[in-house]
């Protein structure tokens, strides 16, 4: 790796509420992917930007002659990359797959049964692969994962997560609970379960001993499938090393039902709770589970004890509504959350949720947050700024990153996408952000690429957010949340390691980084 | 035009509830667009299909020997166009551009100032073009358009679509009252409102004197738009020649009480309601405009008394998922407008809507009704067949032309889309659906073609659907609805013409067709 110089427009959300249009902006990125500095363009090298940086930026940071610069063209800015808090790489081959199922039948139905079927590792292998590769090509940099309760399949997903440079949290599925916990895919006592977890962790430690990349994560499944034993034994483990913590809480009613059955008689009933019963949330407390490294996935049903609760804790929600809305688990309260002082970030929770794009993730945040303000409460109508905010910052600090990631600010990591809306001007010339890049002119066929003159007005490049050339800055970014997806995101980087190229032929990582094939990796 | 055959995969919706799957089925589609006949390949045929069609099929149909046949490659099927049954070509501009507000100040801040400057046909040709092969190019066959209230503008989207291919009804907007109609955009009289939408009748009777693609619309904006007069003058038009009317209704809580108040003292009360005020649905139908010919878009909020009515007066909904969460109108109960027996559609509603695609409202149709159903109603929930079904038979039924539209049947017109999904089967064998095409086996970047040793398990297509090969045909249609997008509809047909063809340059129409500049057209 090198020093690399970044020259363009850099949008970012510094504040809930507010996003920042940085432009004519150096960002100065060491080797290491560290942010340096952050600085506007002085007027003296306004002439020739890309000159003067080269002629005299770089060698006042005593940088190499040929360290690499890289612009933003007309209609492309870079964006902190997407931060996905909840999702099951072992569910990827089921998105869009969940009938009119609810939660505890699409897990018996459609979940366990695929989870269970990746202890065969060159299946797992596909999978993983091709979800890291999808992922990434929508921009998302940090994953929080889900794998299996399998060891070896679970070390895989870290090495291919490791190779193809994406962020992730890497989760052993941890459920030894028979009563919600099938036959053929569980862990057999809450003893092999803690050795297993621990086996993952120390793979981990192995391949990534400066966690540059990878940290483990404690997964129990979720309480029903998990037993007091187990939960008390994850709690300590966290304990051993401030490791990191997710699983779900109060996703859909039937479950929150089944929770209160199942610890009605080892956790204390909810102080003030009219059935006498435990909470869903006092039951992850009651363990040591409810911790500031804490992800909670969904958090849709919960109540004001419970949040109450969560905040004093210090434990983030992960938003899932593409997920809460497809099986039916309920429209998720984000500005009552906000409200009470709790941290959240979003997830595609894929397979439960359909889109592997948080960029989608943000969208449906924004409309399910109009349904909730359809029952009455105008205020909790999120704006653009506020799930994109979900998206970058409110991640990071979701997933314990929130001091490195999320912002262009020096001290920070170069997570990064570079974006790409297909303009044409005000007076009709084409502008595509490649327009001196010709390949990037063609329309995915592999046909010659086109002139201007060709051009007119028609659609120059392939995407499905079209610019007239008359948006404020703040209209186009609205157009890409709502219609943007994986073509405008052209370029992704993590630790400032290009990862995602989509003019790399079959979007592999570029082969100068040697891992243009995920595949070759040994597990 | 000449006459065709299609062969191969073909799936279509028969009824609300049912998907039907045709494999190694046969289509014949005689030369202006009319399918003849739909039939299994025989037995003697399986050997090699595409000659036992050239050598028997097609000289036993009296056709040319060099009759084009187009035929579905793994991965790929045919699939009835979609009808977008309610868009503003308009406001294709705005798309995402909504903020937090709602209906009536959506259209105060965004929506007119936009339409108004349409005025400028330099600028609707620019607007209306790019409306037309967006729509298209997301498999939209038919379109049900608001224009504007200017008729030159209005002229010139029935020019485009007429050359561009796309069957449309076109709607002059009429908009006369005082009251929600800005000083800067309406028609000044009644009496002008009515010449100019004749006007508009006229011209498109002159370029399409057989209404092969186009129909007018008549197109009251919505009641709080237009005045008594107005609405009673479209009325005795539509008499004129049974002539198609869309409008809006119910879509939101203050328009509905507009309504009210605006229509108090010229529309008797709706029977036995307890305001002693007129129904929404009751003001239409006092001027004549709720008839078998009648798209009603919205009815969120529709009363049981006014859901008899549409239902006894033959009107259909055209139901807009995308935009009644967008702009915070309400969740529409399709299952309960259903029930009551009356015919529904999807529509974009773009610009309220953000998305160009159908498919996009199929998939939040989906999710929306699962909305209704956290209220309590579980019934509410749309499966996939229903919401593809309401994609195409149900609006082909909409817009009146249900027996034509919607289905592989003889005697119904040739209006469809190649989908293709990328896939690999269980054998970790790449099969994109192109696999004999090698320009389709590129990135959208012009890179060169991969070979098949190259693309080991990595995406070959650029594809947002990932099939893994061990999916069954259900499944991956339930993948297309929840992660296809426009790169997934290779080609689309209308009236048997090849309209959209993703493998041409820049995705114009291909040039055997003369068509492939929609710029050319004069106005």
């Amino acid at each position: 790796m090198t020093n690399q110089v970044f020259f363009g427009s850099f949008v970012h959300t510094p504040t809930l509420d507010t996003i920042e249009y940085l432009h004519d902006t150096i960002v100065a990125v060491e080797a290491k992917g560290t942010i340096l500095a952050v600085e506007s363009l002085p007027p003296i090298g306004r002439h020739n930007p890309l000159a003067w940086i080269r002629a005299t930026l770089v060698p006042s940071l005593g940088w190499e002659a040929n360290t690499p610069i890289t612009a933003t063209r007309p209609g492309q800015f870079f964006f902190p990359g997407f931060i996905d808090t909840h999702l099951h790489a072992s569910q990827y081959p089921n998105v869009g797959i969940f009938g009119k199922s609810t939660l505890l039948d699409w897990l018996n139905k459609y979940t366990f049964p695929l989870e269970a079927s990746l202890r065969d590792l060159a299946k797992a292998r596909r999978v993983y692969g091709r979800c890291i590769r999808k992922t990434l090509s929508h921009g998302t940099t940090t994953a929080a994962y889900y794998a299996t309760v399998d060891v070896p399949a679970t070390n895989l997903l870290a090495d291919l997560c490791l190779h193809a440079g994406q962020r992730a949290l890497v989760g052993r599925v941890c459920m030894d609970q028979h009563a919600f916990s099938p036959d053929y895919y569980r862990d057999e006592t809450p003893e092999e379960a803690e050795a297993a977890t621990r086996a993952c962790m120390d793979h981990i430690a192995r391949i990534d001993p400066e966690h540059k990349l990878l940290r483990p994560v404690l997964t129990p499944r979720f309480a029903p499938s998990c037993t007091p034993d187990l939960l008390g034994r994850l709690g300590r483990l966290h304990k051993e090393g401030n490791w990191p913590i997710q699983t779900h809480i109060s996703e859909n009613r039937d479950e929150i039902a089944l929770v209160k059955d199942l610890f009605k008689d080892t956790v204390p009933p909810c102080k003030g709770a009219e059935d006498g019963l435990p909470s869903y949330a006092g039951v992850y407390d009651h363990f040591g589970l409810l911790t500031p490294q804490t992800i909670l996935a969904h958090g849709v049903h919960l109540t004001e004890a419970e949040a109450s609760l969560i905040r004093d804790r210090g434990s983030k929600v992960s938003h899932c509504p593409c997920s809460n809305s497809a099986i039916t688990s309920g429209a998720a309260r984000v500005r009552w959350l906000l409200d009470r002082g709790i941290e959240v970030g979003l997830g595609t929770d894929m397979s439960g949720g359909y889109s592997p794009s948080i960029l989608e993730a943000a969208r449906l945040a924004s409309l399910v947050s109009r349904h909730v303000a359809m029952g009455g409460d105008d205020a909790a109508k999120l704006s653009v700024e506020e799930v994109l905010f979900l998206a970058t910052v409110g991640g990071a600090h979701v997933v314990g990153m929130g001091d490195r990631l999320g912002l262009f600010r020096p001290g920070m990591l170069w997570d990064a996408q570079l974006i790409g809306l297909g303009m044409v001007d005000a007076n009709g010339n084409t502008s595509t952000g490649n327009e001196d890049d010709p390949a990037a002119m063609t329309n995915g066929t592999g046909a010659a690429a086109a002139t201007e003159e060709d051009v007119g007005q028609m659609l120059v490049e392939d995407t499905n957010v079209d610019v007239f050339g008359w948006e404020t800055w703040e209209d186009r970014i609205a157009k890409w949340l709502f219609n943007g997806d994986d073509r405008n995101t052209k370029k992704v980087w993590v630790n400032g390691r290009l990862v995602h190229d989509r003019s790399a032929p079959l979007f592999g990582a570029p082969a100068a980084n040697g891992a243009d094939d995920v595949e070759t990796v040994s597990p």
